[in-house]
C-alpha cells in the first residue's frame, strides 16, 4: 500500500506508556513471552535514553525521506516515529532539522531501519534515535511511501498506535491491545526481580533459587573432579 | 603503483580547512551534491572530534603497517593521514606510538580502512581516529605499499592533498580544487539552516517550509481517515 | 563433550593476573607473538574496564543460558566467565541478575560470544562484559552444555584456567602455563615502549628509531618529487 | 502469540498461483508496485525452481524445529511452507526427512529465514527450498511457536494464505486479496515486455523507447566530448 | 605456538573414514550430539564432493600462504588439509598449483578459513575445497605459522589427525579417538532414517512417528479453527 | 561530478583484451603486482564466463537505474559496463531487458556494485553479470548520476577505458596504459606456470621448486617429531 496517509490512529494512555518505559526493553520483552523485539542491529545513536510511546509509522523508500516530512504532521505529543523501508539502506535519512520539527510537536523519539546523522546535535538536543547505522549520506524526496499503515521495522511488525519501548538494550513493540496487560506483567516481573536480586547479591545461587538442580540431573548433567577424570 | 613515495603534494589553506571542519561532515557532503562520503563502516574510535585537513595518503597492505611509518615523515602540521588497503582487513594497524609520532608532527587525525588499537590512550591523548574496527591484532613490516598516490579508502577516492573532513557522522573527502567553493556552499547551507531550524522549532511544518504539498499531491498521495477506510 | 561440569581447574596467581591486566590487551597480544586474540566482533558493553583473571569456561547452546547458571557455582574471586556457543547467536543470554550473582562470588567480568542485556545496569554495577552484541532477546533453559571444558570463543581456544585479559581493545587469552613468561615479556615491552614514546614525542621518526630505511630501500622503495614525475 | 495452531486458512485458486509462478518474482514484485519482496539474503538451495502457492506460516524459535513438524499436518497440496523466527539463526532447521513428509502432502516448496541441510538430497528429490543459509547444524524440539498466524519472514509480512512466489531471483509475497489483480497486472507486464524486448534486441535504445531524453535534459544532464573537456 | 612443524600425527583407518564420508556431514554432526560443526560461512567451491580424511593442520597468517607449502610435504594419501588463520581474511591463499601438488600426494581435499581461487580449474581437476570466500587476491610468503598443531578453523577446534568430513552441507570435525564410535552411531542413524523416510513418504506424520502430540499438548499447544477465533 | 556523460573514451585493442581474458583474473591480478582487484563480494550471477573489455563506467544512485539506460548509448562492441554507486545498495538495478539492449550493442558483460535480477534469463541469453547480490528489488528513474567518469566499484578505481577482466574468481581492473605490458606479464606467468604445474604434478614439492627451505630455516622454522615432543 503505497501513497496513503492515515490520519487517525489509536494511542496508548500516557500512564501505561510511562510504566512500560520504566520497565525497560528487556523486562517488557520477557513480559510479552519473548516476542516483539527488533533485531539487535538497531542501536541508540547516543546512550541513556529510555522511552515508550505510540507508534506513528512510516513506510519509506530507501534513500528518500519525503514520507518522514509527511509523517511529522500526523504526530502528537508522546508519539514515537517508526520508519520501516521497502529495501535495506543505511543512508542518513534523519538529522537535526527533522528532530527539531518532531521535538516541536512533542514527539519523544525516532526508530528507523536505516541511518541517522547529526548525532552529536541529536544528543545535545536530547532527542533520542535508534537506527541501524550512523551515516551522513543524504537523501532525495522523489518517491511516495505511506504513513500509518502496518510496517515491518528491523524484523518486527509495527501497527500504527502500537507502543514502542526503547532503551540501551534495543527496541520492543507492544501491540496496543496488549499494552495494559503487558505493563502489569512487566511490573510484576520487576517486583519479583527485586527479591531475586537481593538474594543473589547475598550469595544464594540461581541453581537453588530457580530450583534447577533436579531438572539438570534429570537431563543427565554430571559433575567430575577434573578434566583428566573425563578421559579415563 | 607499489613502492613509491611522493614527497610533494598540494595542501589546502588553513582557513578553508577550518571552515569545512566547522561545517561538519553532513553539511559538507550535501554541499558537494551528496558525493565524496566514505562508507558508514568507518566510525570514530572515540566521540566528539571534528576535523578537516589535507590528506597524506597511504596505500597499505593488510596486516602490515610499514608504509604508515614511511608516511609519517611526509606529514606536516594540519595534515590528516588516510590509509587505504589493497585488501580488506580489520587488523589493528595503528596504535598509540604511531599517534604520538603523528602528533609530534602536527597531524590532526587518522582515517584508516582497517583497525586501530590503544583506543583508550588515543582518547586520553586527544588524537582522533576513524576506522572500520577496533582490534588489538598486531601487524608485520614486510611488504611495500605507497605514499601520496591516489587511494580508495572505504569506497571513496582520495587524492593526496584532498581535504578530509571527519566528525561523529563519518568522513567525507573534498577534492582540493573544489575546497573553496564547497566551503562557501557549506557556509551558505549553514546560514540557511539556521533560519529553517528556528521556523521548525516554532512549529512550522517541513511540508510548508519546503513547499512539498503540491508535488506530493501530484505524485498521488492521498489522505484517509482510518485504516479501515482503506479496506472499504 | 556435552553435559559435564568439571569442578577443579587450575588458576593463575593474582600477582601475575594483575600485571597482565595492567599491560593491557594489545601489549599482551604482542608479547605472545601475536596469538590468542579473540575476533574484533567482541566488544565491551561499556568502556573503561581493564581486567585479567582465570577462565571458568562454558560451552553453551544458542538461545539457552542454563549452563551459565550452572557455572556460577564453579566460580571463585578473581575469575572471568567465558562463554562459547555451539552455534552462532546474538541472543541476550546474560543480564543484571546473573551479573549480581557473579559479583557476589567475586567474579570480575564476563566474555561471551553472544549477546548481553541490561547494559545500563551492568555499567552502574561496575560489572564489565565483552560480547558480540547487545540484545534484549531472552533465552530458555532447556538444553545441556558443559562447564570447564576447552571451548572456542570468538575464534580463540580457551582452556579452563587460562588467563583472559580484556579491555577497550578487545580480549586476549594467555595459556596458563605461559602466563608468568608472558607477563615478563609484556612488562619488558612496556618498559621499552616508554622510551620509544618519549623519543617519538620529541619528533624522532619511527623510520630512524626502528632502523627501517635500509630494509625499505632494499625492498625497492623509491622517492619521487611529485605524482607528475611518476608518469614521465 | 505463541502456542497456537490455526486450522483453517484461505487459499489461492490454483490457476492464479500458476499464473504468478509463470510470471516470476521480479515481474510480480513490479506488478505490486515494488512491494512484498523478502530480503536478498534468502537464496534458493538449488537453482531452477519457480513456484507459487498458498502460505502455511510458522513462527518458529531459533534452533528448534518442533513447530515445523506441527505445521506439516496443516498443509495441503499446492501449499508453500513459510517459516519466520523469533530471533536470527542460521541453524539447519529443515532437511530431507521433513521434505519427504511435505512432499507426501503435496507441498511444493519451503521458505525459511534460517538454514536448511541435506541440500544435495533436496535437489535429487526436486523439493525446492529458499533459505538464508545452508547449515548442517541440528535443532532441538523444546519450545513452542505457532502455526498459521501472521509472521515476518526475511523482512516481509506473510499472512497465512498469502501467495508466495519464489524463483532464482528470490521470494515475493502477494496478499491473497490482491492475488487475482496482481496476476492480471503481471500478465500485462509480460505482454508489454515481449514487445520491448523485441525492440531492444533490434537495437532501439531504452532512451527512446522509454522517452527518457526530455526528462534527463530537464534534470540537467549534459554531454561532453571528453573528460579533459570537463576540466577546462 | 609459531614456527613449528610436527612430522608425525595419528591418522584414521581408511574404512572408518569411508563410512563417515558416506554418512555425510549432517548425519555425522547429529551422531556427535550436535558438536564439531564449522560455521556455515564455510562453503564448497564447487558442489557435489563428499569426503572424509585425516586432518593435516596449518596455522597460517592472513594473506600469507607460506605454511601451506610447508604442509604439503607432511601430507599422505587420504589426508585433508585444514587451514586456520591467526586473523580473519578472505584472501585467495590457495589455487590450482597448490591443488596440483596436494593431488600428487593423494590429498583428497582442502578446508580453509580464508579464500581460494582458480575455482573453475579446481572443479575440472576434481579437487574439492571448502572456504569462506572465493577471491583472486594473491598472498605473500613472509611470516611463519605452524603445521600439525591444534588450530581453530571457522569456530571448530581441529587437532591434527582428527577426521574432517565435508560435503555440500558444510564441514564437521570428528575427534580421532571418537571416530569409530561416531561411525557406528552415524550408520545406526542412517539405518533408522531409511525406515522413517519410507513411513513419512507414505504419508505418516512426524507428529505420530516421533510421538510429539503428547509433549506438545503438555507444553500448552492449542488448536483453533481460525485466526478470527483467536481474537474473540 | 554528477549529471555528465562523456562521449569519447579510449579503448583497448581487441587482441590485448583477448589475451587478458584468456589469462584470467587471478593471473592478471598477480601480473599487476597484486593490485586492481574488486572485493570478493562481487560474484558472477552464473558460472563459467570469462571476459575482458573496455570499461564504460556509470556512477549511479542506489535504487535508481536511470544512468544505466543513458550509458547503453555510449557502448560499443567489446565493451564491459561497470556500475559504481554513490551509496551501498543491493537493489536489482539490472535485468534481462537491459541485458538485451546491451547485447544488441555488442557489450560483453556487466559489473555492478549492487544487485541484478532475471538471473535465469541472463544465463539463457549467455549474458554474464558480476554483482554483489541477486535481488528482484525494482528501481526508480529519478536522480542523475554520470557516465564515463572515474568511479569506485567494489573498492577498485575504474577509469573509463580501463580493461575489466572477469571470471569465476572475480573482477580485476587493468589501467589502459598498462594493458599491453600486463598482457605480456600475464602470458609469461602462464608459460611459467605450465612448467611448474607439470613438476608439481610429478610430485616435486613447492618447498624445493620455489627454494623455500633456506628462507624458512632462516626465519626460524623448526621440525619436531610429535606434539608431545613440543611440550617437553
Amino acid at each position: 500500500m503505497i501513497g496513503v496517509v492515515v490520519r487517525n490512529i489509536p494511542r496508548v494512555e500516557t500512564a501505561i506508556a510511562e510504566r512500560l518505559a520504566r520497565a525497560g526493553v528487556s523486562t517488557v520483552h520477557e513480559a510479552m513471552g519473548r516476542l516483539g523485539l527488533m533485531k539487535p542491529t538497531i542501536r541508540p545513536a547516543w546512550p541513556g535514553a529510555q522511552i515508550a510511546g505510540s507508534a506513528v509509522t512510516v513506510l519509506g523508500q530507501p534513500g528518500d525521506n519525503w514520507m518522514i516530512h509527511v509523517a511529522v504532521e500526523q504526530c502528537r505529543p508522546g508519539d514515537v516515529l517508526v520508519v520501516g523501508l521497502t529495501a535495506d539502506s543505511t543512508d542518513g535519512m534523519f538529522g537535526d532539522l527533522l528532530a527539531t520539527s518532531l521535538k516541536a510537536r512533542g514527539v519523544i523519539g525516532l526508530v528507523i531501519d536505516a541511518g541517522v546523522r547529526d548525532v552529536a546535535t541529536l544528543q545535545e538536543m536530547g532527542f533520542p534515535a535508534w537506527s541501524r547505522a550512523i551515516s551522513a549520506r543524504g537523501t532525495v524526496k522523489a518517491t511516495l511511501g505511506s504513513v500509518n499503515i502496518p510496517v515491518v521495522c528491523a524484523g518486527a511488525l509495527v501497527d500504527p498506535g502500537d507502543v514502542v519501548v526503547a532503551d540501551d538494550d534495543g527496541v520492543v513493540v507492544v501491540p496496543l491491545a496488549d499494552a495494559a496487560r503487558i505493563a502489569d506483567a512487566a511490573d510484576a516481573r520487576l517486583a519479583n526481580e527485586t527479591d531475586k536480586r537481593r538474594r543473589l547479591a547475598a550469595g544464594e545461587l540461581g541453581l537453588d533459587l530457580y530450583k534447577m538442580r533436579e531438572p539438570l540431573a534429570k537431563a543427565g548433567l554430571r559433575y567430575v573432579d577434573s578434566l583428566a577424570a573425563l578421559k579415563d
